[in-house]
Formats: C-alpha cells, structure tokens, sequence
C-alpha cells in the first residue's frame, strides 16, 4: 500500500486530486506547500499559518543544519517539536543552497563540500550525511541530495550530473533503510534536454522512490520551457506516486503544473513578495505600496476571507509599509498565503467537478489582464 | 460625575485602584499602556494584543499626523477603524517628538514650527492644530501641546516651560469644547524643581482638567531624583483625577509609580527591549540570544502563560533571533507585554488585599538579584 491514493483523475485532461499520507496526517492534493526556511514562516506565527489552512510546509535542510544545528532540532523532540507545528513537514536536501549560497563549494562523486553562509567553517554534504540530518529532524518526507543542472547547461553537463543524481539517490535509498515514518521522494533532473529529462526519470524510478520530484526546472528558463521539459519527466510518471514540481508558487504557474499532473509544489514567491508590498489579487498583483491606494478603504481583495481582509484596508496595509512596520509584511504574507489557498481549494472543485480546463481559463483571463508583474 | 472612579485606596500606602471610564470602555488601573507609534504595536496583530489582555493603547499624534496624516485617519472612520482596536486609545500631543525627533525645530508662545523626520517638510503645532488632529484621530484621551524641559536644566528654563505649559492647557481646552467623548488631561511640567512641580499642579488644576499627567519625568535623570519630583508633582493631586506618569514601564519602576498615587502610564521598553532580545522574568532581564540557551528547552518564563511560553522554548525563541527571523520579536514582544500584564493583575490584587508593600519588595527582590540590566 502506497503513500499516494488518487481521488480523482480527470478524463479530459492530466489533472488529478489525492491523498498523500504522513505521519503527521494525511495532505490534500493538489498542495502548496509555504516555505519556511528557518524553521518559521517568516512573519507568521505556527497558528497563523493553520488558521489558513495549510497541512504540509517545507524548510531547508541546509539552513537548519548550520543555524541551529541538527543535533540542536533533534535535542528539541525534533522540527515538529521545535517550531510548534503538528502537521507535516517536507525537508529539502539542502543541495541546492550549499551551491547557491556559499560562496566556496565543491561537488565530487562523494559529496559537495561547502563554506557556511554565516560563519565560512567547511561542510561535506554526502547522500548519506543530507539523510542523517533529515533523521535528526525528523520531517515527514525527506529529499536526497541531488545535483541541480543550471540553465543553461550544455548536455554534457546536463548527462553528468543526471548521472550522479541517480547514484546519489541510491546512496540515500540505502541511508534510509526500510521505509518508516519518513518517505524519501527520488529526483529527476536532465537540464533542458528532453530525453535526459525521460532517462532521469526511467533511471530513478528503477530505485523504487515513494514520490517522483521534478528538480532543476523555474531555473531563468522562459516558462514555456519549463512546462514542455516538466512533460518529458513527467512522460513515465506512474499514476501511484505524488508528483512533485520543486520550487514554483506563482498563481498562473500553480494552474500550469497542475494540468500535467502534478500534485505538491512550494516555492517562497508568495511569502516572499508580500513582504515587499506585492499583494496578490484576482485581477493580478497590486504593488500596495502605490499612492493610488493612500485613501482606499476597501479590502485587498473583496471576496476574501483572510485576516487582513476581514478587518484592514488597503489604505492600512499601504501606511503600515510606508511607515516600515513589522504588522505589513504579517499582514500581507498572510494574504497572499490565503489567496494562494483559496486558488487551491478551488483548483480541488474544479477538477472534482470536472471543469478544470474552464475554470483554468477564466482564472488566468482575468489575472493577466489586471496584473503589471509576470507572476 | 467624573471619568474617574477609585474602587480601592490603600490605608496604609498611597496605591490604589480604580476605573477609567472612556468612549470605548472601562479601563481599571493601574493600568498600562503599550506603544503603538504609527497605528500599531510593533509586530502583533490588534487581536493578539486583546489577547494579552490590554483595554488601552497609546498612539502618537506626530506620527500620525506625517504618516498617512490625521485626514487619511479621519477619511478611514478615525484610529480604531483604521488600525481595527475598538478599546481605547490615548493619543499624546505631538509635541515632544516634534522637539526630539525634528532636525530643526523652534518654539514661540504660539506653538512649535518642525520639519518632518520623514521628507523635511515644514509643520507649526499649536495648541489648537494639536486638538484638531486627535479630534481626527479620534482618540479616547487627549494630551495637550507642552513643553518638556529636558535634563538638566536652570531654574528659568524650568519656569518658562511650566508657563508656556499652562497657557498652551488653558488653549487647548478652548479649543476642545465642551467635555464630550474624548478626554482632555492637563500636563504638569515643572522640570527637577520641586517647588516648580507643586506650582504647576496647582496651575493645571485651576483649569479642571479631566485628568492629571506628569510630564518631564523619566528624561535621563537618576531614578531618585524621578521619584522625588513625582512625589512633589502628586502632592497637590485630587483624588478624583486619573495620575498618568508619561513615559514609564519597566517592572520596578511601575511598582515604585503605583507606591506613589499613579494609576496610568506608558513606555516603549518593553517592546522596544523586545526586539532586542532582552527578555523580562520575574529573575530578571535576560538577553536570550546568548549561548547559554542554545539547548535551552525550557520556556522564557516557567509560570508564563503566553503564547510564546506556552508553545515554543528559550532555544527556539534564541534561534529566531540569531536568524534574524520576524517571528523573534513577535514572540518576544508578546512575552513581555504579557509579563507586564501579569505584573499589573498581581499588583492590583495585591492592593486589593492591603499587601502591596508586601508584593513589591518580594517582587524587586527576586527581580533586581537576577537581572544584569538596570530595568
């Protein structure tokens, strides 16, 4: 018996509702999961976040690992523990930042070896240390340590670090031991080659993963790209295992993703952009921050059952990032949480009710045409 | 019938109890009141202030008024609209950032001419322009235009500030109308004076305001000194006046105000320390991003019953802060105003049972042996 169980597979097209299941409940699909990086959704409390209705959020191993430790997590009773949050938890690989943030870093066939972001003290990241330190944290699904081809990549590159990626997911399979509370995903990667994209994905579901992620695409690549590559490594998907996009949370491209099947994604866009005024609405994203808004006294978006909506105005919301107060970003960073929810919930119905593709339509007409921003 | 109500005075001490009555509720002293500058106490929703248990908050006028302006609060439907708090609201008069927090700034008999702090521009606040912009605001207690006399000073500064303050009082309640929903206090100056202070008293009561403040106090001097001046200030204090010290709240002076007659009064530091990782117990004052908390399950304050207390360790608190994570000041700042909290019911039970004298010395005792800071 799997983790995944669908509920509902569109006839028309790709798109899907499940269930995915962990050992701090069962998770809804189609899913966005917010991003907190440090053991925090960055201005919201754990409750703030529940009372918005999300069962499953992501935080870095990376971050965690150097600042405060694993060891520090896992003394604390764990993440869960730790951060106050009873529902489940996705840690990443920390793969990704240990070449990105660090400033001196160096990949091998045993591992990447890495400066710290805070101090400069030397790290190696192995398969099998990123699978350790996930333990120590105790999240309920667990990434392996990948290799993230940039773009662009030429194909040599793009074939040597599939190449590894798969090895290195071995490893981590045998790191793991047999499957218990925590469910590793396997990824594929393949640059922006289509059939490496298919090899990565043969060559990892030979190794029997529990979910299938989707890594190194949203790179700098034109969208288009992205979905026609997501297609290839999504080509031998087998419908029994959660679909996982790494790293897209924008309302056009959630709507995207999900029409090829994909069930989880996460990505700091929304929390992010809120905290620097853009807020997301029906009609696109408003910059809030705008003098237009100085005396509108309506919500930030009418239809919508947030806290801030409920009780502030867009007028409140512009002051409160004009004069530099800490309630701004709360308050826009639970919006657009909720307003990505919402999209969610009613992305849900309409596959359920079989009017995906319309309700896809409409959603994007009217967010385009009202947005100055491309997300 | 007054604003004022005493439910208790104590036999043996000067403390007492008692209700102010306001547009937006009963307020029962000693109370404080938490700083929310610009429309908001820093880094909490109005609804976790309420949960904390706060029935008034204090708003400054300058603020407000440079930002977003006393017309765009008025256009809002007044401060609790705007800001969503539907207790009260004290608005001070502006007139002390004007002087403190203005690059050029300059006193006559009419009022204080300022630049903006934010865009230079330039501003006159008078006596009158003052009521008109709480009258925007629509705060619940209104302080009139003073003069501050810093420290030190001479005797004549002192003396010409104290007249300027009395005429400037003597406007203001002109200029507010008959006693309506808001409240007018008269603010006593005085300087380090004592004979000053007690004639400034005298001088404000002369013109029956609605309450009693003392001003000019808790400015750089010794804490001695505050307290003689105190003392000298509330000499001539009717008993059916609200005494609001300005300015004022860390855990032992509040306890030495309350000894002294005081019923109101207000500080930035608790929150303010907040951030700053100074975190208050009942052993003190403790900076809890040291080392010494890394592995530190234990909540910032065992009786604590706080959010933060209740839900997260001294090492997650320590954490956030060292990852420079929003959600450290939050939960710092709730633990703090929450410990204020819990002092002021214990203290108005103490009162209420004729153990005050008791209550404070076992208080600062305990407080004062543990702290490394002076408050």
């Amino acid at each position: 018996m799997g983790i995944f169980q669908t509920t509902f597979q569109s006839c028309s097209g790709r798109e899907r509702t499940g269930i995915l299941s962990t050992a701090h409940g069962q998770v809804e699909t189609p899913v966005f999961m917010p991003v907190g990086t440090q053991g925090t959704i960055k201005g919201l409390t754990p409750d703030q976040v529940k009372e918005i209705g999300f069962d499953i959020i992501l935080a870095n191993t990376y971050h965690l690992f150097l600042q405060p430790g694993d060891d520090v997590v896992q003394a604390a009773g764990g993440l869960h523990t730790f951060m106050h949050w009873n529902r489940a938890i996705l840690t990443d690989s920390g793969g990704f930042q240990a070449m990105s943030l660090s400033r001196i870093r160096m990949k091998t066939d045993d591992g990447i070896d890495f400066q710290s972001f805070i101090d400069g003290s030397r790290h190696l990241f192995t398969p099998e240390r990123v699978m350790d330190i996930q333990r120590n944290l105790g999240s309920d699904v667990v990434m392996p340590l990948d290799v993230c081809t940039g773009y662009p990549s030429d194909r040599a590159t793009a074939a040597a670090d599939l190449d590894r990626t798969v090895k290195w997911f071995e490893r981590s399979k045998a790191a793991m031991g047999a499957p218990g509370g925590q469910h590793l995903f396997g990824i594929t990667q393949g640059g922006f080659f289509g059939d490496l994209r298919e090899e990565a994905a043969e060559r990892i579901l030979a190794h029997e993963p529990q979910g299938f992620a989707v890594g190194g695409l949203s790179v700098g690549e034109e969208r288009q790209l992205t979905m026609d590559m997501l297609d290839h490594s999504l080509l031998h998907a087998p419908d029994n295992l959660p679909r996982y996009f790494m790293g897209l949370g924008d309302p056009v491209g959630i709507l995207e993703v999900v029409s090829r099947g994909v069930d989880m994604f996460d990505c700091v866009l929304p929390t992010r952009v809120a905290r620097n005024q853009m807020i997301f609405t029906r009609d696109g994203v408003v910059k809030i921050s705008k003098r237009l808004y100085e005396r509108d006294f309506g919500p930030l978006q009418e239809d919508c059952a947030c806290y801030c909506c409920q009780h502030f105005s867009r007028a409140y919301v512009r002051h409160l990032f004009k004069a530099n107060e800490m309630l701004a970003g709360t308050l826009a960073t639970i919006h657009n949480l909720t307003f990505i929810r919402m999209l969610i919930t009613e992305i849900r119905q309409a596959i359920r009710s079989g009017t995906f593709a319309a309700y896809k339509r409409a959603f994007v007409d009217r967010y385009t045409a009202g947005s100055d921003r491309a997300w």
